[in-house]
């Protein structure tokens, strides 16, 4: 392996541990060295010829100026907790369980210009005339109210402190350390105090090869609650709700000629959640968001590229508005995008998106002594090295099919000195990174023709992620489908209900997958009432196409049939509204293409399916319900899988279902490992077949080349193999 | 016990059998004997002094004038299975998939009058003109179609073979038997033959004492499919399905001036399942039909009456219309109501019939070879006595809250021979109901004071019943429920969401109970959507009443809450769309009034259910979700069970749940037995303290008497004891 240039590896290093920083520099192959939260690096090493990475994030980095600016803080809507009308007069605290020191009332805009009370027992807006909202006490009085019936506000609330800063802060225990404010950025003022710091910070930082943003301007939405078992009141990864404020609003409504009100934003108290199909008219506003958060980011990135340094965004916190799918990112003109990743799917993430030339993994574990709940990580009890190797088993596979520029770490680095099986663990992790990458730049790796189309209500703009990180919500079907196809050596491609409907399919689309509970985003919502989405897929199926419906796939309380697309699947759900109609007596059928290697292969139920006839064909089930069933519809096939959780049979239950539909079982014979634990690429531009093994035992697998000729290996755990 | 009159008892005799007749007769305490379905009584029999019930079913007993009059036989809507478009024409068999058998196309009468066709992708119906039906071909052809839309015909069929002689024909393979068919009683001259019919019988059955109606003149919903796994397309045992046809909707329309639709019966494929919320123009046509029954029914009934024969309506098979909880039931003038009992709801379902003289139960096991699942029970390798202790547990222990008048058997008498202990224990059993009905009759049994409320779509219509019996459809949380309750110390009333709107909360009701899945009949549908019910039941716990929600109480897809009283119940449910909502970390309480001595209470999870706050007390959980939970509104109290399954048990659990709702807790001390496995009920009337076995091993249990007084007492299995 000694060929490949050992470079590309982005070390964090310590002011204070300097040998043992340039010595793992040198062992890991790093050419650039990080700072991170809450270390510093000293001028021995930032003078020590390696490139420098420094952090910075904007909104939160002038508390002073905030302090002297309270007006410019960052706001969002917020519905207060339902009171119940015990006679005509409701007095109601709109602040009340929720965290005050993280939100306080905006008393300054007018009430009645932003806010909205609403009757939740019928739905019905309060009349503006019924309520007032008292300064003095803090309280809105609705009057003529209906006895009984429940009601909230809706609120413009101000946040005092930075969530990121807040969470950092209350978990370490952080004590009389000031509180973070965010700043604003639509302000004028605001931005012109950014830029001044940021032109100060450039100056002051002559080493700095490398600004990384953290990210741009809003952090996605975080409610936090008084009560600590009940703090976490809202929790979004992809959300937009602390972008809303009056200046965004007032602005939108001047572009737009319409106007987003608060219940846009609080949505009944359900927000606007990514998991959950958008409404057009919030599409608009993030699309909105978008465009101020490129053409104000990009003035701070020309200002960072006027002192010669390069600017990369991390692509998590305040990573609102940057959108790195949308059509505006490469108008940042941004060097690098970095994500921080658990699992293959953010690698496929960061590896495709457009309009940057670096992109670059953040792997874990983190150096630091505990893991995200607390297990002891580089602490005594601690296995860094095996965590190292499940994370990297996870990320390794995605960057078998697509490469990244660039890995590194974080943290605090002399953590690592009493772990030397780690040490070395990460010198064979960065020497793989590279030789994989090395056959990429070669070539791209084989792929079974056909492209595979994942259909969510977000579409490309959400490719490769269903919001936040796998163990958030284990739960979305999605999110494991793609994880799974992460390391599949299948092209993937995302599409929406409006893509397939203004574009159509493409003629390379072999098989479509939507998966997911009814009204999610992922599943597509509403968007199954529109009957051109029914007619647009009933014609791909019945022209010879594949269809993959996952959990509540096509689901609408709509008409006669729950499934939209029952006539393709061959199943429906019956909610127990179904429960006096009959249901087909199905008998199994145990052998098939899509569930052999698979005995093991074990999908989550989906209450009620039923079997519509005898045309569809059940091949899994569970406590007698199908959990995978295969239909024809025309030319084309169908598969229908109850649930999906991501695990290595269950992977290769979703390619052979992917090949069958596809009508490509053949496809299964070629470049692909006879050991399900085990996954292959082989590139033909470098001539070279990698063999992986995804798991902690010893496995023998046996790779059938297009020639022909057979390559049987056994592998150590973990390991990997190159032909 | 020998001071009470042995009587009461129907005895099914049978011809060939006369000295086991007579002998079981004795042994036994029959004062009547019937004939059944397949046996008839010798001159022998119905001259040994006894009374003599025999069976008759008008619409299927005159089978050469239905032949005759194929124009007069029953009807009913049927939607076709849907036919995907694949050009602008479609062409549909409405027919296709049902069972030819039982149903032919109504040709004659204008399909363009009653049929519809519908576009179920977009749910529009198609224009009469777009579509025509073709005698010759049978076929329906569409067009102007949208390509890839499905399409349904809603049309009428003519019934050819009458249910229950269908059902026992197929089952015991009668081979060339005719088929009989059921005629529709609203033509004249169906009437007409009837009448004419019925006399003759009355004539030439002078032995004849009770003429027992089976039932009245349609059956409930039943079609059948061709293909044999899936034989049941719809069954359900409460809907009015077989009432439709062309003179009944024309006279519909001429009543009330407006039209039933073919798609008020289809209702999307759904058709109006009793377990569904009925629409309130299916309610009008429900009247209707029950307006119509009463009137010919009459007729019936009097002709009987005539010939000095009494008359009793069997209330299963043809008893659609016969509603003997409507408010019309007491005009037939029927002399008694037989209900053939698995449960004690059912027993209670009888019990509380009103306007007639005698209530009747058919206890099990009916004496066939087997029972329903096929298992044997007077066949080899059954146990018939051990039968008929498990239904006797069921039902006694309903009879000793509400009494009924007789009890009978039904089905070949001989059968009984080899089984001498099922013989003695059926002297037992009746036996001990003549106790029971002796202990009534001196005064009403003890009950705790105020009432408890049963809320559904239907009220009082459906009191003691969610549509056929438990076995059918165990995962009807109220059918638990009532089971439950038909043996507990309790006053029950039932009432629809009309009736607490239209006359308010009775102020003798304690606790009000609603439970179901959304949507469904009893949880109540659109009826949570409606804000006056809201208030209502707001107010009544405000002000000191119990609510008891179970499972998806008050559940509706409406504004910010799932469950309309949330508010009160202090839970919510997350379909899923809550995801990034935070939830209360609540902490289990292990003791409580609710969940004492039942450690093994189980009940069902519902999915999603999560605490709102800290007001809310989680007394039992499984898998991490709270399944017992109780929380306060106002001066009122109230309890979320996520479902019920009836058990000795759970019985246990329910009863203390009532009582802690409403504020009773101290009733627990009273005539309450201290082992949950048994039961008592005391008379003050006859100053008789029953105490019963509901278990099939011994137990011993103290009940505390008003006095203070404390009895305590061992019984054998099954066993009851009288102090």
């Amino acid at each position: 392996m000694g060929e490949v240039l050992r470079d590309s590896f982005t070390l964090p290093g310590e002011s204070g541990y300097e040998d043992l920083t340039l010595k793992l520099a040198k062992k890991w192959g790093a050419d650039v060295i990080r700072d991170s939260d809450g270390t510093q690096l000293s001028e021995e090493i930032t003078n020590s010829g390696y490139g420098i990475y420094s952090t910075i994030c904007l909104i939160r980095s002038d508390n002073a100026w905030a302090k002297q600016n309270m007006d410019k803080l960052q706001q969002n809507f917020l519905m207060s907790y339902p009171v119940v009308a015990e006679s005509e007069t409701v007095v109601i605290q709109p602040l009340k369980g929720y965290f005050k020191e993280q939100f306080m009332v905006n008393a300054t805009d007018d009430p009645k210009e932003f806010w909205q009370v609403f009757d939740r027992t019928t739905e019905e807006e309060v009349p503006v005339s019924n309520w007032d909202y008292n300064k003095e006490t803090g309280e809105v009085v609705v009057k003529n109210a209906k006895k009984w019936h429940k009601y909230t506000v809706n609120f413009l609330a101000v946040r005092l402190w930075e969530e990121i800063s807040m969470y950092n802060h209350i978990t370490n225990d952080w004590g009389d350390k000031e509180h973070l404010m965010a700043v604003e950025p639509r302000y004028p003022e605001t931005q012109e105090n950014i830029l001044k710091w940021l032109e100060e910070w450039c100056i002051s930082h002559p080493a700095t090869t490398v600004v990384r943003f953290t990210s741009m301007f809003y952090n996605f939405a975080w409610f936090w609650g008084d009560d600590i078992d009940c703090r976490s009141i809202y929790s979004d990864w992809g959300s937009y709700d602390f972008t809303a404020n009056p200046v965004a609003l007032r602005a939108f409504e001047k572009e737009k000629g319409y106007k987003m009100t608060s219940e846009d934003f609080v949505n009944k108290g359900f927000y606007n959640q990514t998991h959950n199909a958008p409404s057009k008219k919030y599409q608009e506003w993030m699309d909105f968001v978008n465009c101020f958060v490129v053409e104000f980011g990009k003035k701070c990135i020309d200002l960072v590229h006027k002192y010669g340094k390069k600017a990369y965004v991390f692509y998590d916190d305040s990573w609102i508005g940057v959108e790195p799918y949308g059509k505006r990112f490469p108008e940042f003109g941004f060097d690098g995008l970095i994500k921080c990743v658990f699992s293959g799917f953010e690698a496929r993430l960061c590896a495709g998106a457009q309009g940057i030339d670096t992109r670059e993994l953040r792997l874990h574990p983190y150096l630091f002594p505990t893991g995200l709940s607390g297990e002891p990580t580089f602490a005594p009890g601690g296995n860094p090295k095996l965590d190292a190797q499940k994370f990297w088993q996870n990320v390794r596979r995605a960057l078998l099919r697509k490469p990244v520029d660039r890995i590194g770490l974080g943290g605090y680095l002399h953590l690592v000195e009493p772990f030397p099986d780690f040490c070395d663990y990460m010198e064979k992790v960065t020497d793989e990174f590279r030789l994989l990458k090395s056959f990429h730049q070669a070539g791209e790796p084989y792929v079974i023709p056909g492209k595979v189309m994942i259909l969510t209500a977000w579409g490309s703009l959400r490719s490769w992620t269903c919001s936040g990180h796998l163990h958030e919500h284990p739960e979305v079907d999605l999110i494991n489908i793609i994880e799974s196809l992460s390391g599949l050596p299948f092209e993937v491609v995302f599409k929406s209900f409006d893509d397939i409907v203004s574009e159509g399919i493409g003629a390379d689309v072999k098989v479509i997958i939507n998966a997911g509970v009814i009204n999610s985003a992922w599943s597509g919502g509403d968007n199954w009432k529109r009957a051109e989405v029914v007619e647009k897929l009933t014609e791909f199926v019945a022209n010879g196409g594949g269809f993959i419906g996952v959990n509540e796939s096509s689901a609408a309380e709509y008409s006669s049939q729950y499934f939209q697309l029952a006539h393709i699947l061959g199943v429906d759900k019956d909610l127990g509204t179904k429960k006096c109609l009959g249901k087909y007596a199905y008998k199994l059928q145990k052998d098939s293409f899509i569930t052999a290697e698979t005995k093991g292969a074990d999908l989550p139920i989906c209450d009620g399916i039923y079997v519509l006839g005898k045309d569809t064909t059940v091949l899994a089930e569970k406590n007698g319900t199908p959990t995978v069933t295969v239909s024809g519809f025309g030319k084309g096939r169908s598969v229908y899988l109850s649930g999906y959780r991501f695990n290595l049979e269950n992977t290769r239950l979703l390619m052979r279902a992917i090949l069958y539909a596809g009508q490509q079982e053949d496809a299964i014979k070629t470049y692909i490992c006879s050991n399900p634990m085990t996954e292959c690429a082989y590139y033909p531009g470098s001539g070279k077949l990698v063999i992986i093994n995804n798991t902690g035992t010893e496995q023998t697998t046996t790779v059938q080349m297009e020639n022909g000729k057979e390559v049987t290996v056994t592998l150590l755990p973990f390991d990997i193999e190159i032909q």
